[in-house]
Formats: C-alpha cells, sequence, structure tokens
C-alpha cells in the first residue's frame, strides 16, 4: 500500500531468498506492524500476516478486522467469520493460495504462540516450521532516519515527565500512586496510552529488584527513589531509569555504588563500536564492576534494542558476539542490587554512529537530592 | 505461598489427574497470575510455571524475577542467568527435577509462545504437548466473591470516567485526544495503569469497523460518537460500549438501528440462563437483529468472558454448545455496522446466576444527545 510498507516488505522477501526460506508468518507484533503499517491486536482470534519469498503479502484476520487489513494491503486479505471452527479453514486456504504447501516457513518463536504454529501446521503438514527471528531482527534492528525521530520525541516525552513528577515526590505517596501520576503526565505531554511498559517505582528496599512492581509501599523521609519509564510516539519507544532521594545528602554507600554504575556505563559507552561484538559492551560494564567488588550485585545484562518494541535486538549480554551496526538504537543499563537495602540503575538510550554512541537521553546520571 | 493461590494451584493438580495429564505449563498471562499470585511480564525471556498433577510447582525464571518468583513460591524456583544460552539448561533441570520427561504437559495454545513449546520440547522430547486450554478456562470461568467484587469496582471506575467526559465531547477534539483523556480520566478514577485494552473511540464513519483505533478524526457537529473502553482494579477488568451523539436529535435511521441492537441485548439477556449453551444467547441476538434485516451488519459474536483478562471463556458464539454456569462474568455486545456511515454497538456486563443475568454496567442503553 504505501511504499514504505511494501518496500519493507520487498526486502524481507529478499532476506527470504538469501536465507532459503519460503514464506514468513507472524502474529501480531512490532514485526507485523513494521512490515505492513497497522497495529493489530494481539487477542484470542488468530491473526497472521504472511509474506512469501516472491513478495507476495496476506492477511488472515477475523471479518471485524476486514477493514483495516484491506486499508494496508488491498489485496490478499482473509477475514473469517467469528467463530473457531472457521479459523483453520480459512489459515488452509490462505497458505494453498499463496502455494505454500510445503517448504520451509520463518516465525518468531517469541511471538508466535502455539494456537497459530498448530494452524500452520494443520494446514501445511508438510512444510519445515524454522526460526526467521534474526532474519527479521536484522532488518528492524537498524532504524531509518523517519524511526529515530520518532525514538528522540518518545525520549523527550519522557523526559518532560520525569521534570514534572520532580515537586511531587512527598512523604505519604505510595509507588502506585506516583505510578500513575507519571503514566498520567505521560499522556498529558503526548505519549501514545499504549506505554511502552507500565512505569517501575520503587522506593528504598524496593529498587532491589530491577522489575519491582509499584505497590503500597509509602514514602518516607531518606528513601531512595527508583524509576525506570518510557514513553511512546508515532508507535516507537523510549526506556530509561534515573535515581531521586527523599533527603539533602546520598549515603556514601550508595554514593559509591551510583558512582561505580556510572562508571560502569561510561565503559559501555566507550566499548560501543560500529563493528564490536554487542557482548564487549556488556562486558566493559560488568568488568567496571567487578572491579569495585560490585560483579555478583549485577544479576542483569547491560541493555536490548529498543525501536517499536521496548525490547528487541540486540542484546547485550555476555558472550553476544553479533556486531553492532550504525543506526542502531539501544539502552545501556547496568544497575547494583543489594537485597533489603536498596538497588541502583542508570539506563541511558543509545543511538550508534560510525563516530561512536550517540547519548539520546538528556538527564543526567545524578541522584537528585529532593530536599535542600 | 498464600494459601488462595496454593488452593487454586490444588484444584488444577485435580483436574490435570482427572483429564490424565501430568503437568500444566504456562507462559506469563492471567493464568499464570490466577495460579501464582504475581503478575509475571512477558518479555523475550522465558518464564515458565509449572504445575504436576502431584501438586509440585515450578517457576523457571530469570534471575532478576528470582525475589519475586520466591515471594509467591518459596519452594521451586529455577532462575538463571541474564543469556539466552541458560534457557535451555533451566528448562531441563526443572523438568528433570519435577520428573516431567515423558508424559503428558498441558498448555494454553493461545498463551505459550513457540519459544517455549520448544524449550519444552528440547527438554523432554518424550513428552507429548496437549492442549490445556478449555480446563484452565474451566477453573477460571466461575468467579468467587473476591474476584466479582473486583470486577463490581471495575465497573464503577470505568463508568464514572464516562460521565466525567460527557461535557469534554466538543467540536474540534480528535479520537486520539478524547482516548487519551479518558485514559488519564480511568487512571484518576482509580484504575491500575495496565488497562484491560486501549479505549476504543470512533467518530462518524469510524465507527462502522468494531476494533477502530483512534486516530486524528475531528469530531464535528452531528457526528455519533462510540466508545469502548474499561478499567482494571485489583487485577481485574470492565468491558463496555457506549453511545452519544453530538446532536441534540437522532436521524432515524440510527435511532432505529440502536433500538434494534438493544433489542438484541435484551433477547441475549433472556437467552442467558445456567444450563443453556453459551451458542444460544449468540443466537438470541442474532435472530433478533435478522429478523430486521440486519444479519449481515452485525459481523462479529455476542459477547466474552472476562476476568484477570478482557477476553476469556466462555465465548458467546454461534454454535458454541458449552453450558453456562452461575457465576460466569461475560460481556454481551451485539453491534450493526454500515461501512463508511456508522456503527451501532451496546456492551453489558453480565453476572450470571441461577436467577438469571445480573446487569453489572448501570450506564443506560440510551445515545446521548450531547447538544440542548
Amino acid at each position: 500500500m504505501t511504499p514504505r510498507y511494501a518496500q519493507r516488505r520487498a526486502r524481507v522477501a529478499d532476506a527470504l531468498r538469501q536465507e532459503g526460506l519460503d514464506a514468513l508468518a507472524l502474529n501480531p507484533g512490532p514485526a507485523l506492524t513494521y512490515l505492513f503499517g497497522h497495529r493489530f491486536l494481539l487477542l484470542e482470534r488468530p491473526i497472521l500476516g504472511i509474506i512469501t519469498r516472491e513478495g507476495r503479502s496476506a492477511l488472515i484476520v477475523p471479518e471485524l478486522e476486514r477493514a483495516a487489513a484491506t486499508r494496508v494491503l488491498p489485496d490478499g486479505v482473509y477475514a473469517y467469520p467469528d467463530d473457531p471452527d472457521q479459523w483453520a479453514p480459512a489459515v488452509t486456504r490462505a497458505l494453498r493460495e499463496l502455494g505454500l504447501t510445503q517448504g520451509r516457513i520463518g516465525i518468531e518463536p517469541n511471538r508466535l504462540r502455539v494456537q497459530e504454529l498448530w494452524l500452520l501446521q494443520q494446514a501445511a503438514p508438510a512444510a519445515r516450521i524454522v526460526d526467521a527471528g534474526p532474519l527479521l531482527a536484522e532488518q528492524r534492528a537498524v532504524k531509518d532516519p523517519e524511526e529515530l525521530a520518532a525514538i528522540r520525541r518518545a525520549v523527550a516525552v519522557a523526559e518532560a515527565a520525569w521534570r514534572d513528577l520532580l515537586p511531587q515526590w512527598q512523604p505519604g505517596v505510595t509507588e502506585a500512586e506516583m505510578a500513575r501520576r507519571l503514566t498520567v503526565a505521560l499522556l498529558a505531554l503526548g505519549s501514545q496510552t499504549e506505554l511502552p511498559f507500565e512505569p517501575i517505582i520503587a522506593f528504598g528496599e524496593h529498587a532491589a529488584e530491577p522489575h519491582a512492581q509499584p505497590g503500597e509501599r509509602v514514602l518516607v523521609e531518606g528513601d531512595l527513589i527508583l524509576v525506570d519509564w518510557g514513553a511512546r510516539v508515532d508507535g516507537y519507544v523510549s526506556d530509561m531509569t534515573r535515581l531521586a532521594i527523599l533527603s539533602s545528602t546520598v549515603p556514601e554507600d550508595l554514593a559509591h555504588a551510583a558512582t561505580a554504575v556510572q562508571d560502569a556505563v561510561n565503559a559501555a559507552l566507550r566499548a560501543a563500536r560500529v563493528g564490536a561484538p554487542a557482548g564487549a559492551v556488556d562486558q566493559a560494564a560488568r568488568a567496571t564492576l567487578a572491579a569495585q567488588g560490585l560483579a555478583d550485585a549485577f544479576i542483569h545484562r547491560t541493555g536490548h534494542g529498543l525501536g517499536l518494541d521496548v525490547h528487541e535486538p540486540p542484546y547485550l549480554y555476555e558472550g553476544n558476539e553479533r556486531a553492532l551496526q550504525a543506526r542502531m538504537v539501544f539502552t545501556i543499563e547496568p544497575g547494583v542490587y543489594l537485597p533489603g537495602r536498596w538497588g541502583v540503575r542508570w539506563e541511558h538510550m543509545v543511538h550508534l554512529t560510525d563516530e561512536g554512541p550517540e547519548v539520546l537521553t538528556q538527564l543526567p546520571l545524578d541522584i537528585v537530592r529532593l530536599r535542600a
């Protein structure tokens, strides 16, 4: 339809031929949005986007999505009536008409559900289902200028929301209440309602859990505040982590950890070069923390790519040999976690250029002292 | 841990024995939340909850989720380091220690991803993976009083947000802007930040698409406004659809359709009886619209169950033989759609009792006239 998406599908068809695949079959998710230009919802009814090596496309959708599907793909929509018995016939008909009764059909294993796998296998028992995750990641990891501009806008919205919230960290507020206010601020400032993820807001000892969920913990004087949040603008996301403290001073051990993590961020930034393996960035952050005796307190990888999805390749984990490329966008977010006490994480977003990493996030890596 | 979740897992173990299954393996989603009491996020890393027929449980999680997992399951957490190469060993070790190297392992096909399916198959090549969706649906479809109370709160929050928004439908606002304001109102009134779904707000001809996504369409005098929205409170959701018009009158054809759809709702309510097949409710709505010559304009099923998930069994579609039970909660939402012109849908939420359906949604089925 729009040349942009048709071009992307043509590029994927090229990649399919190169990799010896006959087709791609996608569930709703960022890759489907990326290739078809409409964000279908993943609900109980199967929706499949198909692209063949010859560059033919199809969308298998329930009848109530026919209009949206036809808008982005005038030819190739297979709409089925709203009855589970109609799912298999629709998939079978689409695959038969596309000539996909055998061969190798690529899928995204971390997106496609078993329900759709079984429908594909039933429709084409002679076909082999194979992992096309890397092929798709390759297409999506390098951002075009339009995508990068949307990411920059998502960063700006998220950072403005952080500033809006600063006066509101007062004793007695709960994590859940502040997560609600942060969400409202993000939307008021222009984020789409579908945030990349629910904000993580963790007070004091709760910050020792990297994926803490905001709860009824009440903020008290002296508490560390960890916030991990992002916005979505034109489909693209931001993701950052900053710290504040309800105090005029930072305890020495916490300050020491914050500096160590900041050093780890800087080491990772120095290692982030076009052509370097993704694992080298992780290694740089990890070695910095290990030199401070904090190796065991850093319990996750150093970062992840982001774009239409908040977690997508490249993943910056130990030993990942994948070479970084120009125009990739990813986070650098080392952390140290002391169970029962606190956690410290700094999360920057980085756009890799031939000259090195451009840090997209502008908020400094300082623990904001909320008391004079 | 908490008796509530241990009891639910024990009930599932009973069901596994009755159905001749050896275990259940779940991805993050409503069933995992229902059975373990923590809402893990479905990200790229595999998370699996396992329950065996003997009633043993395990959670396979990345290291950064170890604390949360241990809180809800002090024994049985398998945490792996943040590296994809560690996924298969963790799953293999868990299944081996649970004695699950063969037998029948039940999954939810519309939740489990191929990634986790492949990990299970790799860890237990002799095991058979089978559909346990109906078994789990059976457990979750009948709500206990605590669940019902949460659903009632979610209805109240959503209805209050509708009332808050009424003065704000003014010429010049866009669908997307009003979706943002509705989201803010829902959160301000007490909804959790993770809404059951992004509100559907469709003006005029956009309402002809049941799953229209709010966009830049501007509201003008005379427009019909369709809103399909819900809130989430204590994990449980609401889901309703109402109509307004930026006019003091309703065009005759629209009024006629609205009445026909209301008649279909009433017919469906009369058919919603304990012991009746779910399909009979759909049939009652469908026949009512067919009698008005609107059969082809009703392009989806009549309703769906809801609870922790916004779409869950029972599904009210033509021919569904599943018998309705007391304490099920589901929507009744027939609609008629005229492409290029408008759409009309009324969506009630219903709690089925032995005496018949209790309508949970209080807002009347009237097109609100926004002009005096």
